[in-house]
């Protein structure tokens, strides 16, 4: 049954959008997918496919059709290029939310060369922006949810807990101390992460200029890969990323381990992030929709991760539960050897969320759905091949110990 | 003589671009201008010209080797398209210096339409990165001195003076106050304003991973001008803009007052601008490119401007020299009705700049000069005509009395 409201899901074929549209669908609101399939042309620059076989979108939506009796409109077009396209749709739709997943979403993509740091900058502000400008020329009410990340924070200074994309602090105002709350002071690790504190201050202006109501996520590192939707049929399934560039850490650990490639850890993996399982994901998304910001208020902020872990320790879970080996690679990220993480994440909580944990046999599924599809996997493009400056040394073959130092000397 | 340094000017064909290619050819700076003559092409979009009458850019280059002896190189590229171009020209000249000037730069005329909206974003932002992406890539020492607003930071809050970049404050980590210096935290008011906020991050990130040299001018409104160079010769005299997108406030009053158009207040007037000379402007310029920020260390952020005024208190003092009729008309930007704005600028000055300000008998001149070239005034184009919302009403003919409500109801 539908419910009546009526969502836009930009991006909705890619590692997340997909498994929300089914999601959203599934709860009876009325989705239209909009994309440009280009994640899907990505694969064919980097020579790498999803290890999972996925179906064309037209099959994708076919067989949702006849399993659930729903319908999931899709219209290909490029949100950062196609303006006028998108407008269309806006006014012809008229959605009662716009989820936006459309952007380049890999850090070690958005460093590979040039090509990829313009491309993600030009790609991710036009993007963002075009969505913004068209709300406000279609003159509708559409509360705006938009995918970001836990990466605009840097990682935490001095022992702060970081909060929920509003920081309070005191400030000297003519020899009076005096209380303020601002955006968390931006520190973005990557051209990637630095197109979404660019989105924050788009989303900062059209909110305050136009009032429009604006949710704004800070996602962590995703894991898993299934939701009950995407497993309902092969043609369902979710895309599922393995190279150095598209695959998040946790789950490029789990397939590792499956194929028998030892964990590929970078320095000396004390790197802390955060973390949240695909099945959380599409469920923020559905609670945000739900919770919007009231109109004339600031835009709201939620960090979406369910916990915080060092990468070495998730590494040594991983080996624990399957038997793989470590290896260490120089680190192709310019950042610290070690940092601390912790996170203010009550909101979806109070919301009701019930978190998905690293805890719940859930890392073995991975595993097993990893080994299903072993013989698809291409070994040769597992180690790390994007690096964030010229200086930075890559080693392909990784070493037995943690490695400490990554600039060339 | 030249001091050997190699300067190249984007956007310097412009109203600041060309009084400092000339002032710094002056100086001994071995000066390249690139320029894909936009702004010229604006003047036909807005149905409008440069009051001044503006020689071609290859007549303004002959007459100033004629003059002078010194050679300034031009080349016309779009420094927001033509990547390729740009890194080839970067790495050909070499220059120790890259002045950026090349951005769309009038509030008004970003909020003209939806399409003026996009093209400020797609136009500042791509033009910005390509930019530091094409230093990175050509390997070079350069140092980068770019053209900002006073504008990013909003008008101040709560009795705070407005820092020269960076903000001291306390915050609590984990149950202890620590102190910070954080990017004073945006509060852009137009989308030309929020694309120098966007621009800031660009550059925040590109000095911490690349360390790229950075100094960010931010500037206030610039009025007058004329410079020595310019006053050389008519082929070399400056654009003087007088309508209402590109014209900058004082400027506007005066050549209003020139012409016998009352002066147009928004508003009440109540609005505190920071405001300079464009003589100081190419001296900042100067200041700033002999003063570069060191290898490793943060983006050197100044305060580019020399005095802040109430606009009611400008109308005044050029109604009292010229006898003008003052005129309010609903202000179709959305912002406050009254602000203060008091502005920490002391780095400019302990470098050596002697500030013009509005007590030296400058403003009649710019009057005189605006008088002469009466008979080019186009009248009609005086009254404001873009607006910050669909919502805010337009009066082009002005009311007697001040103006503090600007939302059709």
């Amino acid at each position: 049954m539908s419910n009546g409201k009526r969502v836009l899901i930009l991006g909705g074929d890619g590692f997340c959008g997909w498994p929300t549209s089914l999601h959203l669908s599934q709860q009876g609101y009325e989705v239209t997918i909009v994309d440009n399939m280009v994640r899907r042309k990505t694969d064919i620059e980097l020579g790498c496919q999803s290890l999972t076989p996925i179906a064309t979108i037209d099959e994708r939506l076919r067989v949702w059709k006849e399993l659930t009796g729903k319908k999931i409109g899709f219209i290909n077009l490029n949100v950062a290029e196609d303006y006028h396209e998108l407008l269309t749709v806006i006014k012809e739709i008229q959605p009662h939310e716009i989820v936006h997943f459309a952007e380049q979403r890999a850090a070690p993509y958005s460093m590979k060369s040039p090509r990829h740091k313009r491309y993600t900058v030009d790609n991710n502000i036009n993007g963002t922006h075009n969505i913004l400008c068209a709300i406000v020329e279609s003159g509708l009410d559409i509360h705006l949810v938009h995918l970001g990340t836990m990466g605009v924070y840097g990682y935490g200074t001095a022992g702060m807990v970081i909060p929920e994309g509003y920081l309070p602090v005191k400030v000297d105002a003519g020899g009076k101390e005096v209380d303020l709350e601002i955006m968390y002071p931006a520190n973005p690790g990557s051209i990637y992460h630095m197109t979404k504190t660019l989105d924050a201050l788009l989303f900062y202006y059209y909110n305050k200029n136009d009032e429009l109501r604006i949710t704004d996520l800070h996602q962590g590192i995703v894991w898993g890969m299934a939701t009950p939707e995407t497993m309902m049929h092969p043609a369902l399934v979710n895309r599922f990323d393995y190279e150095s560039d598209y695959g998040t850490v946790l789950n490029r650990f789990l397939i590792q381990a499956a194929v028998g490639h030892p964990l590929t850890i970078y320095g000396n993996g004390g790197q802390t992030r955060a973390f949240i399982h695909i099945r959380d994901t599409v469920r923020c998304i559905q609670i945000a929709i739900e919770n919007p910001a009231p109109k004339g208020q600031r835009v709201k902020i939620f960090n979406q991760a369910t916990e915080t872990h060092r990468v070495s320790k998730l590494a040594e879970i991983v080996s624990q539960i399957t038997g793989a080996e470590l290896r260490y690679y120089s680190n192709p990220r310019n950042e610290a050897l070690d940092n601390e993480l912790v996170i203010h994440n009550e909101q979806f909580l109070q919301l009701g969320l019930n978190p998905t944990t690293l805890s719940e046999g859930l890392l073995e599924d991975v595993v097993e759905i990893a080994a299903n599809y072993k013989d698809r996997i291409n070994m040769g493009i597992i180690p790390p091949v994007s690096r964030w400056r010229e200086d930075i040394r890559l080693d392909p073959a990784g070493s037995d110990v943690p490695v400490t130092d990554n600039r060339i000397h």
